[in-house]
């Protein structure tokens, strides 16, 4: 196997280091010859190539099977609304050339960690769920955008077209038919054109998977409904920014925000990644919590090499260091803080 | 004082004649002379004549001094995608007819009804802040918006000019002075032009304002930091679109939704509104909580007529109301549920 890794920025580089070694200690005691290769993105590519995804490190990742990425973003180019390249234009144009359609971000809590959520423990207890959110169209991407000639208006365009819903919707409606059988469609069909075509489009595709019920409901509804009743969800399917706003939202409601993995997938190529973001301030600190990582590295090993024992190796030696406190000191309260490194290692 | 009253969909005209036997009370313990115009908006307003916002009901809310509003919608229309006229454009025709570009959202704790929050005690306790969100403007109202001839690709614009950010800005950054002076600017500016100009116009303002200090958070963030941290927002300005979720959010999370008010507000206009909607499972049943509807017509008071008084008068009695326990059934939790009359009757 071929595994591209990109550290990216801030924590990026500690975290992926660890998920390097708990993939290593898979390939070896299952038998897998595992290749990596390295390549700079975000910041990081800025600083040494002006660019921030190099078509070197796209083809690294056209080469591998599966990528392996960490964080993108630096404050210096935050506050900075006049810098003319952005790291985040180096994740657009990554998930854009490598076409990757679908965010999977699943929800779902751990028992040690369940009293960190800011919702109270009955409502939160036992939330289970997964977004598809389609992540190479919409808003991010439609022309045209940008500004008149004097500057004093600005407009971009939504933009969807049936084909891109459907291979959107077809994953939620798989998935759906592997667990509860739930799809919920999170649109603004009330207002929005795309909307609506979003709402046909499920319609139309709903009668070929007769055993997934398929819900409704506006994004508005939906804010609200993740905090009062989150374990009334099961597969959500939504737009670009809709599932911008509502997976960063669904991802502090289990109070395992450090721990959430996520997979960005298209019919060619698959990125896998912690929900968490590049967290400058403890760059460098041997002190981020690796776990989102080289959880999503199981992720990679179940959605990009189907192999599921491999997968449950990685979760189970993560379930392990949380019941054993081998924890880096966002988790660790009170009992003895590890760092990074020292959480890899244990895992390896 | 003229004010029009549109009690639309719903349990809106249950509850707008609760209201309206208070502000009656306040009228004459104040020496008010107050006139009253009703006018049908809505589903209510198709019904009668094929309008959800008819000229006639437009008409009213010019003549009148202020307009109070229940609610709109009706199930009878949202499952039917392909209905024509649907009661959610007659409310978009008002906002946009009566110039209503602000919509302001409070949210706030009531101690008696702050153990109803999914969230933490602690996280809750205190909360207070207030959206503004743009409500005439942006992807709501933008051109072009449709689909190509086949139907298989649909489009909508985002459009923000520089003055429609500027006269929304102003609103929050002159009640950020009245207020804890924090001003947070919600956008999405590392992806949308739209939003690199509200940032850079707010940018330009906050000269104007030195004593409020002017925050710039990404709309996913706040989705995610409405839930951890309540208590860190004071006044959040936004656009329409990022509003119309993120106050939604907002709304549940203080326990209160069933009392939360809010007033919508132009040059010319003034609409006051609870944020609640048309509940049809409950119309004609006297049952439903009138108290947000009542606190509107307080927040009338107090911002279409500048009559500090009369408002504080009705915010005391609905304390006094929640303290004596004369509630309907949705915060009566065993003890005597009171009908919606009954506490309308009570609070006059
Ligand atoms: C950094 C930003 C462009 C990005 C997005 O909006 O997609 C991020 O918020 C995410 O969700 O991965
Ligand atoms: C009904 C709908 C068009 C409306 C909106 O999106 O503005 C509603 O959700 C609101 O927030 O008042």
């Amino acid at each position: 196997m071929n595994i591209a890794l990109l550290p990216g920025d801030g924590i990026g580089p500690e975290v992926i280091a660890q998920a390097v070694k708990v993939v290593k200690a898979v390939g070896k005691k299952f038998g897998h010859t595992i290749n990596f290769e390295e390549a700079p993105v975000g910041a990081a590519a800025i600083d040494l190539t002006g660019n921030p995804y190099p078509d070197a490190t796209h083809d690294v990742c056209l080469r591998a099977d599966a990528v392996l990425f960490g964080a993108i973003g630096d404050p210096k180019y935050d506050n900075d609304p006049k810098a003319k390249v952005r790291p985040e234009q180096g994740l657009l144009e990554m998930r854009r050339k490598l076409g990757l359609f679908a965010n999977v971000r699943p929800t779902f809590t751990f028992p040690s960690l369940i009293h960190k959520s800011p919702l109270k423990l009955e409502r939160v207890e036992g939330v289970d769920f997964v977004f598809f959110r389609e992540l190479t169209g919409g808003i991010y991407f439609g022309e045209p955008r940008g500004r008149n000639e004097q500057g004093t208006k600005a407009f971009d365009t939504n933009v969807y077209t049936k084909e891109e819903i459907t291979r959107l919707a077809r994953m939620g409606f798989e998935a759906a038919q592997k667990r509860r059988k739930l799809l919920t469609c999170v649109d603004k069909a009330n207002v929005l054109a795309t909307s609506r075509l979003w709402r046909e489009t499920v319609q139309e595709l709903a009668p070929e998977y007769p055993d997934v019920k398929v819900e409704y409901e506006f994004v508005d509804a939906v804010a609200m409904r993740l905090i009062q009743w989150p374990k009334a969800y099961d597969v959500l399917i939504t737009e670009n920014l809709f599932g911008d706003i509502l997976t960063d939202e669904a991802s502090v409601i289990s109070g395992s925000m450090g721990l959430m993995p996520s997979a960005s997938v298209g019919t060619e190529n698959k990125l896998f990644e912690p929900i968490h973001g590049s967290y400058p301030q403890a760059a460098g600190k041997d002190i981020a919590n690796p776990l989102a990582t080289v959880l999503s590295a199981a992720m990679m090993f179940e959605y990009a090499f189907d192999m599921k024992a491999e997968a449950q190796a990685i979760s189970d030696v993560v379930n392990k260091s949380l019941a054993e406190g081998i924890v880096t000191e966002d988790i660790a309260e009170g009992s003895k803080a590890y760092k990074t490194s020292e959480v890899g290692d244990w895992l390896a």
